[in-house]
C-alpha cells in the first residue's frame, strides 16, 4: 500500500493511534491530536528546545537501512542537543514529509522506531505534522528541562581546562562506510542524556557540544563559541574495539573516522582544573570518559603526540 | 547567487546575523546559536508546543507570492496554533530544507519574512536547522506559555454552547483563487494570539480550534474531540467587506470559499450559555466576533437558515 490510498487524515489516525498505544506520559499534560501539546515542566526548571532534520537521500536511503533504524536514529540525533545542554526531555514533535507515493510500511518503519525511541529514552511524541513532498523527511523538535541556570553551553570553556569526551568515536562513519560498500552494518548511536544531566550538576563543568559532524568540526565551534583553542592528543582518542581492522575490512581510513566521522553523539566537554578525573567523572556520568587534551589560550586546534614533542595540525 | 555557492555554514552564518540583528527577546536566556535553545516559561504557566510545514509546489509558489510573504505566512500558521491554545509565544524553532540550486534571495526573503513576524507577533526566532533536500520547505516549531491549566482544548464544548469565530472568513481563500488566475493578491493572515490570550483567561469558554483547514473540516474536528453536534447558521458567516463580488471577479464560488476556505486562522469556540454575548466579547478579545450557531448532544453539523426553517447538510 503507498500513502496515496492511505491519504493525509488516515496517515495521521495511523500515526496517532501508535502513539497512543505506546502509552500516556509523566509531565505530558495533553499530548497528540490538539492544535498542540500541553507540557508541564518543573517549577525551577529552564526549557530547552533544538530542531532537527534528515532527508532521504542526504541523510538515510531506505535501501541501506531498515525505516525502523532510520525513525530510531533521527530521534536520538535530535535528542543528542538535548544531552549536550543537560537537559531531560519533555516531548518531541515529529513532522514528516513524504511522497504519496511512499510504500506505507515504510512510514510505518519510521513511526514505529520514533516510538521506540520515544520509549527508551523518555522522550514523549507529543505532536507532528503530516505533508505531501517529493523527498521523504522527518523534521524532529524536542523539548527539554534543565535545573534553571545549569544548561550546558558550548561558550562555557576557559584556558587551562581539560578536554573529555564520552564513548567511543568513529563507530558510525565506520557503519556508514560499510553500508557504502553494500555490507551489513548497524547504526544505533545513543544520546547521551543521562551522562548529560550528570554533567550539568557538576560544577566544575566548561563547555559542552555533541559529535555531531565530527571530532574536529564540533571541537571546533567549542573553540569558537568560547574564544579559546585546544591542543588534542590524537592517541588518546577513544576508538571501538577491533576498530582499526574494521576500518581496514571496510576500506576505510580510522585515523580519519575518528576525528572527522559524524554521528556518534557522544558528549565533548571541558572541566576545570580542579574538576574529577576520567575515572571520578566516568563514575559519575555513569559512561566512559576519555581524557584527550586541554583548552589553551591560543586559538586553534593543535594535535600533539603522546611524547610531547612535535604537533600536526588537523 | 545560488544556495551552493554560499554553502550550508554560510547559510546559516547569514541566518544567524539576521535574527541577532533583530535583538534579544524577554523570556529567551540563550538563543540561536548553541545545541538548543534555552528559554524561561513563568512559575504556574503550561508549556504549549506545536509544529507545522509548509512545502515549495504544495503550500507556497515562488512564482505566486514573494518569499517574505511566504515566511511571515508560514509563522503566521504555527502560531496560529499557539492562539488556539490561548498561548503567549516563547520561542519558534525554524527547519529549512532547500534544494543547492535555490536563488539565496529567496532564501533570504523566507529568513526576512520570518524575523518580520517574530517581530510583529513577540515570538523570538531562537534556533533552527538547514538541510538539503530536492523541495523547498519550512518547518516551524513553536513553543508557548499558557496559564498553568488554562489551555484551550477542541474537546471541551458541551451541548447547549454558543459558537463563535472571530474576524472574518474565506479571505485568504480568495486570495489563493486570485494568485491562481494570475491576478495580484496579498496573503496576509494574522493568528489571533492576544484574543486566544483573551479567551483562556473567560471562565465561560468552552472549546476552540484555529480555522487553518477551512470551517466545515475545523468545526468538525472540534465536533469529534468534544463528542458533539452544531448547527450553524450560513447567513452568519461573517465574510470580508465586497467579498461576493470579488469572488465573482476571481470566478469563485463565495459560499465555497467561506464554508470551506482554508488558512484564514481565526478562532472557531464555544462558550457556555451564561457566558458574554458577541459584543461584549468583542470588546474583551479586541477583535470582532461572530456568533454563528450553537452546540448539540446530537452528532454531526447541520446548517439552519436564518428563518429557523429547512437545514442543509453542508
Amino acid at each position: 500500500m503507498r500513502l496515496r490510498d492511505l491519504g493525509e487524515f488516515g496517515l495521521i489516525d495511523r500515526i496517532e493511534r501508535a502513539v497512543r498505544r505506546a502509552g500516556a506520559a509523566q509531565g505530558v499534560v495533553l499530548g497528540i491530536g490538539d492544535d498542540a501539546a500541553v507540557l508541564r515542566p518543573g517549577r525551577n526548571e529552564d526549557l530547552v528546545a533544538s530542531t532537527d532534520a534528515v532527508v532521504e537521500r542526504v541523510h538515510f536511503r531506505f535501501d541501506w537501512e531498515p525505516a525502523r533504524s532510520i525513525g530510531r536514529r533521527a530521534l536520538a540525533a535530535a535528542l543528542s542537543d538535548l544531552a549536550a545542554m543537560g537537559a531531560r526531555p519533555l516531548g518531541v514533535l515529529a513532522a514528516l514529509a513524504a511522497p504519496p507515493s511512499l510504500d506505507v510500511a515504510h512510514a510505518d518503519g519510521l513511526v514505529r522506531g520514533l516510538i521506540e525511541g520515544a520509549r527508551r529514552w523518555d522522550a514523549p511524541l507529543v505532536g507532528g505534522n503530516v505533508t505531501r513532498a517529493r523527498d521523504t523527511a522527518l523534521t524532529l523538535s524536542v523539548i527539554g528541562a534543565v535545573p534553571r541556570g545549569r544548561a550546558l553551553r558550548r561558550s562555557g570553556a576557559r584556558a587551562g581546562d581539560r578536554l573529555f569526551v564520552t564513548g567511543t568515536l568513529g563507530a558510525s562513519a565506520l557503519a556508514v562506510a560499510r553500508m557504502g560498500r553494500g555490507q551489513r552494518a548497524r547504526l544505533a548511536p545513543e544520546p547521551r542524556l543521562a551522562a548529560g544531566r550528570a554533567l550539568a550538576r557538576l560544577a566544575s563543568v566548561g563547555a559542552c557540544i555533541d559529535v555531531s559532524d565530527g571530532l574536529v568540526a564540533d571541537l571546533g565551534h567549542l573553540l569558537d563559541a568560547s574564544g579559546v583553542g585546544a591542543v588534542v592528543d590524537p592517541a588518546r582518542l577513544p576508538a571501538p574495539r577491533g576498530f582499526a581492522a574494521a576500518c581496514r575490512r571496510a576500506g576505510a581510513d580510522p585515523r580519519r573516522l575518528l576525528v572527522a566521522g559524524g554521528e556518534d553523539y557522544e558528549l565533548l566537554f571541558t572541566l576545570r582544573p580542579q574538576g574529577p578525573g576520567a575515572r571520578a567523572l566516568a563514575a559519575r556520568l555513569g559512561v566512559p570518559v576519555a581524557e584527550i587534551g586541554a583548552i589553551t589560550a591560543a586559538r586553534g586546534l593543535r594535535g600533539v603526540g603522546r611524547g610531547g614533542g612535535g604537533f600536526t595540525h588537523f
